[in-house]
C-alpha cells in the first residue's frame, strides 16, 4: 500500500525537519489567526467561523494534499464570492439563514471537486489561462479594497461596482468617523510599514535576514494586540465598531444543514468558488513545489481540497483553499512538510478555547486593514506588463477580466474573463496563418517564399495549413486557395498542381472535409491537381474512410513536401 | 464603374436567357403565392404579409445580390422565429403590435445584415458549423412540423416544446375536427403525391423531364384552387379555419413604425433571425452556384439581404432570406439570372391587386399541409448519416442541435449547437496528440514511432505536438512531456535532450510561454536540454522577444527536425 501523502512527505524531509516545521507553523497561525476572522468579516459571517475554517481543513489537507507548503483556510476572494451570493439571498437580518448557506456553500464546493477529482477532470480548470486569472486576481484584490472602505471609515456605502464604491467614499468622506479612521490608517500604516521597510531597516542593523523574516510576519498580530489593548483601554464606550463576544469552544460537528434550503438556488456559485479556490490553491502550490524540485498531483488536490471543504461545511464554517500570500508565508517560514499546517491548526484551536474573549474589543477597522494589506499583495502590475510585452491579445483578455471583475462582480467578471479568452483563441484559429512555401537551396527543407530565398515550380503551388481545418476556418482557407489558384505561381504559366503541406493540421471535421471536396472539385474545372503532403496518421486515417481520401491515394497524398516537389518536378510540364 | 450584378448576370447568361426566366419566374411565382401565405400564418401574421414579402424584398436582392438563383421572400424557419419572439412580448388579441413587431425585426434584421456587411464580419457565420446548421435545420423542420398539427386537426394544443406538443396531440385526438382533418390530410396526401410519385409516372408516361416537373410545381397552386373551390361550395358556414378576407392591393411604403417601442426588446432575436436567414441563403446560393461554376460573394450577400430586409420593413413586412427549396426549385426551372425573380415580383404583385378575394375561403389546414411538405424536405436524414460516420464529435453536435431545438426552441436550440460546437473544438484542442517520432530509414524525414519502423537516438527524444500551444493544453502538454522526460528513451540509458518538433505549432501564448519557461527549468535540473525544431517565422519572432526564446538561438533551435538529428547525433553521448 502506497503511505499517506503526509508520511512520504515526512520521511523525505529528514528526522531533523521537526522544529522548521514547528516555527512555520507557529508563524503562519500567528498570521491566520487574525486572517480567519477578517475573512468571516470579509463574507458576512461571524468571526469564529473563520477560525473554524482555519482548524478542521488545514488537518484534513495536510493528511491528504501532494503540497508540502499550501496553507489552506479561508481565503480572500472565495470570501467575498460568498459575501455576494448570500447577501443576494438572504437580507442582513438573517444571520442564522447566512451561516447555514456558507455551511452548504461549503458543502457543495467540497462535492464538486470531489467529482471533478473522481471523473480525472482536474484538466477543466486549464480552460482558465494565466491572464484571465492575472487580471481575475487584481481585479478581485481590487474590488476586496474597496469593498473594505466602509469598514475603514465607517461610511455608509451604499452595495455598488468598485467604482460606484470609490465615488460614493470620496462623495461621503466627511462623514468618516475619525476614531475609527485613526485605528483603520493607523493599522494600515503600520502593517504597510512592517514589510519591505521594517525588513530593511532590521537588515541594515544587522539582524539576520531569518529572524527580520519572522519578526515581520508577527507584524498583524502585534498590531491586533495594540490596537485590541488602545481600544480596551481609551474607547470602550465609543461608537467604534469592534469585533465583540466571540463564543469560546470548538466547532461541534452537525449534520443539520443538509436539510436547509438553498442548495438548489447557490450551487452555481459553489462552483464558480470551487474553480477559484481551485485553481489559486494549485497555482501557489506548483510555484512552491517548483522551488524544491517537487511535484504537485492536480487530481490528488481535487480530491484534498473537495474533503477539506466537505469538512469545513461539518464544522460549521466557510469555503476554504491554499491562500496564496499565506502559503508563501509558511514555506518562507520553513515548512517542509504538512506538519506545520498541524502545528498551526493546533494553535488556533488552542486560541479558539482559550482567547476568542481577548478579541472582543478589537476594531473591525483593524481586521479590514489586514485584508487589504493581504489582498494587495495579489496585484501583480508587473506580471500584468510582461504579458501585454509577449502578446496583445493575452494583455488585453488579462486588463478586460480585471475591469469586468470590478464592475461586473467576481462571478461575472470571472466568466466574461473565460469567454473572452476562449473567444479570442477560437477568432484566432478562424484567421489561419497560411504561407506558400517553396525548397531551401540544397536542403529537403521547405520555407516561406516571403521569409526565406526558396525555389519554387512554375506550375505548382505549394501552400502550408498553418492551424486545424475545421468549421471556423474553412471558408477562409478556401477562399485562401483559391485566390491563390486564380493567380497562379508566375505570370503567364498555367497552374498545374496545388499541394497542401498539412505538418499543421491535426483535424479535419466534417465542414472541413466538405470543403476539401469543394476545393477538389472546383480545381478540377480549373484543370489544377489538388495534392496533400505531411498528412498526418490520425487525419490520414479519417480521410480513408472518405471518396475524397480514397480518390487522392496514393498518387496524390505524399509523405513529405520534398517527396512532393520531386515527384511535381519529374513530371513534364 | 463596375455593372451592377443583375445587368452582369444578364451579360453573361446571353440573350436566349429571357424565357428561361420567364418560364422560371412563373413557376417559383406559383409556389410562392401559398407559400407566402403560409409562412405568414406560421409567422402568426395575416397572409397578406406574406405576399408583400415577395414583391419588393426579392426585387432589391435581384439588383444587389451575386447569386443567380437564390429566390428571396419568407422562408419557414425564420418565420417561427418571428411567431415565437413576437408571442412572447404581445398577447394574441394584439395584431397591431405583432405587425409593427415584425416590421421592427425586419427592420433589424436588414440593419444587422448591413452592419456585418460593411465590417466585412461576415466570417462571423463561420462559427456555425455545417453539422450544427443540418442539425438546426432538421430539428427546426420538425419544430415546424408539430406547430402545423393544430392547424391541420383544429385541436386546440397548448404551446410547447415538439415532444410536448406531439403529446398533447395524440392524447386529444378524439377532438380533432373531420372538416378540417379532410382538408389538411386530403391536401398533404395529394402534395406529396405530386412529388416523386407524380414524376415517376410521368416519366413512365413519356412525358419530358422538364415538363413533368413543371407539372409537379404545380401542385401547391393546384392544391389550394382545388381546395378552395371545395371549401366555398361545401363548407362555406362551418366551423372550418379558413384565410377569410384579405385586403386587395399593394403594400404603401410607411416609417411610422419606427416611432414604435420594442426595438430593444426585439434585438437579440432579430440577430438570430439575420444570422439564421444569412446562412440559409448564403448555404443554398453556394450549393446552387457551384453546379454552374459561379461565385458568391460573401460580403455582398450581406449587403444584398441587409437592404432586402430594410425594404421588407418600410413595406409593412416580414423578414425574408433566399429559402432553399424554393431557389431549388427556381434553379431547377431553368433561371439564368436574378430577372425570374423580378418576374415572380410581378406575378405575386398581380396576385396582390386583383386576386386576393379569390382565397377567402382557403382552409388554413391547407396552408399547414404546404407547410409540413416544403419543411419536410429540410430533413436531411442522409448527410447526417454521413457525417456521423466520418467525425462522432460533429455527429452528436448535430443531433444534440437537432433535439435541442425541437426541446428549446429555435433559438435556444441554435446557441446549444454552436456552444457546443466549440465547446468540442476547444476539448479537443485541450487533449493535443502528441507523438514520439524517429528518423525514417535513408531518408530526411521523421514519423511517429509507434506508426512506422524508424530510427531513434538513446539520448535523444523527439516528439511532435501536434497543436497550437494555448492555455487550455499547457498543463496537458506540461504533464506529458515531464513523464516521456522521467521514463527516458530506452532504459538504463540516460537521456540528454529533448527536442520539440513545432511544425503544427502556429501559436504559442502567454500561458503555454511560462510553462515552456518551466520546462526548461525543470529538465535542466534533471541534465536534460531543451531544443526546438521546425519552429514557424511567427512564432520565433514572438519567441525572440522573451528570455526563453534567446537563451534557446541559435544553438537549441533547429531549422527541421533532421538538422535537429544531425546536430545532436555527432555529439559525444
Amino acid at each position: 500500500m502506497l503511505k499517506p501523502p503526509l508520511l512520504q512527505q515526512i520521511a523525505a524531509a529528514g528526522p531533523g525537519s521537526w522544529s522548521d516545521d514547528l516555527l512555520a507553523g507557529v508563524i503562519t497561525a500567528i498570521l491566520l489567526v487574525p486572517q480567519g476572522m477578517a475573512y468571516a468579516m470579509l463574507a458576512g459571517l461571524p468571526p469564529e467561523m473563520g477560525l473554524y475554517a482555519s482548524i478542521v481543513p488545514p488537518i484534513i489537507y495536510a493528511l491528504l494534499g501532494t503540497s508540502r507548503a499550501l496553507a489552506v483556510g479561508p481565503v480572500a476572494v472565495a470570501a467575498l464570492m460568498v459575501a455576494n451570493v448570500l447577501t443576494q439571498h438572504y437580507g442582513s437580518d438573517e444571520l442564522d439563514k447566512i451561516v447555514v448557506g456558507s455551511m452548504i456553500l461549503a458543502a457543495e464546493t467540497g462535492i464538486f471537486l470531489l467529482i471533478l477529482g473522481s471523473f480525472r477532470l482536474g484538466a477543466l480548470v486549464s480552460f482558465i489561462s494565466h491572464p484571465v486569472l492575472s487580471g481575475f486576481t487584481t481585479g478581485a484584490a481590487l474590488l476586496i479594497v474597496t469593498s473594505q472602505l466602509k469598514h475603514l471609515s465607517a461610511i455608509d456605502i451604499p452595495r455598488g461596482d468598485a467604482f460606484e464604491t470609490l465615488a460614493a467614499f470620496f462623495q461621503n468622506i466627511q462623514q468618516a468617523q475619525p476614531l475609527t479612521l485613526m485605528f483603520g490608517l493607523g493599522a494600515l500604516v503600520l502593517l504597510l510599514l512592517a514589510r519591505a521597510p521594517l525588513q530593511k531597516l532590521l537588515n541594515n542593523a544587522g539582524v539576520k535576514h531569518k529572524t527580520a523574516m519572522v519578526l515581520g510576519r508577527m507584524a498583524p498580530l502585534a498590531v491586533v494586540i495594540l490596537a485590541t489593548a488602545v481600544a480596551a483601554l481609551f474607547a470602550k464606550n465609543s461608537s467604534l465598531s469592534v469585533v465583540g463576544n466571540i463564543p469560546a469552544g470548538l466547532p461541534i460537528p452537525s449534520l443539520e444543514f443538509f436539510a436547509a434550503e438553498g442548495w438548489i438556488a447557490l450551487l452555481p456559485s459553489a462552483v464558480l468558488i470551487a474553480l477559484v479556490g481551485y485553481v489559486e490553491s494549485v497555482s501557489v502550490a506548483k510555484v512552491l513545489a517548483a522551488r524544491r524540485r517537487q511535484k504537485i498531483d492536480a487530481n490528488q488536490e481535487l480530491v484534498a481540497l473537495g474533503v477539506s471543504n466537505i469538512a469545513a461545511s461539518l464544522v460549521g464554517s466557510m469555503p476554504v483553499a491554499g491562500g496564496f500570500s499565506r502559503s508563501v508565508v509558511n514555506f518562507d517560514a520553513g515548512a517542509r512538510t504538512q506538519r506545520a499546517a498541524i502545528f498551526t491548526s493546533l494553535i488556533i484551536a488552542i486560541v479558539a478555547v482559550f482567547f476568542t474573549r481577548w478579541f472582543q474589543h478589537l476594531p473591525n477597522a483593524v481586521l479590514a486593514a489586514i485584508i487589504v494589506v493581504a489582498v494587495l499583495q495579489l496585484v501583480d502590475i508587473a506580471g500584468a506588463k510582461a504579458i501585454w510585452a509577449y502578446d496583445k491579445a493575452d494583455g488585453a483578455a488579462l486588463l478586460s477580466t480585471a475591469i469586468a471583475v470590478m464592475l461586473l462582480g467576481i462571478e461575472a467578471g470571472l466568466l466574461v474573463g473565460i469567454g473572452l479568452s476562449l473567444s479570442l483563441y477560437l477568432w484566432r484559429t478562424s484567421q489561419p496563418h497560411m504561407a506558400v512555401v517553396g525548397q531551401m537551396p540544397d536542403s529537403t527543407n521547405f520555407r516561406n517564399v516571403n521569409r526565406h530565398v526558396v525555389k519554387t515550380l512554375d506550375s505548382v503551388l505549394m501552400v502550408r495549413i498553418d492551424e486545424n481545418l475545421y468549421f471556423a476556418n474553412a471558408a477562409a482557407v478556401e477562399s485562401y486557395l483559391m485566390e491563390h489558384a486564380a493567380s497562379g505561381q508566375s505570370p503567364g504559366q498555367p497552374l498545374r498542381h496545388i499541394v497542401l503541406l498539412m505538418s499543421a493540421v491535426s483535424y479535419v471535421d466534417a465542414s472541413a472535409l466538405e470543403m476539401l471536396e469543394h476545393l477538389e472539385h472546383d480545381f478540377g474545372d480549373a484543370g489544377v491537381t489538388l495534392h496533400l503532403a505531411e498528412v498526418k496518421g490520425p487525419v490520414m486515417d479519417r480521410l480513408l474512410t472518405t471518396k475524397l481520401g480514397r480518390s487522392l491515394v496514393p498518387q496524390r497524398v505524399h509523405l513529405s513536401a520534398n517527396d512532393a516537389w520531386n515527384a511535381l518536378s519529374t513530371e513534364k510540364n
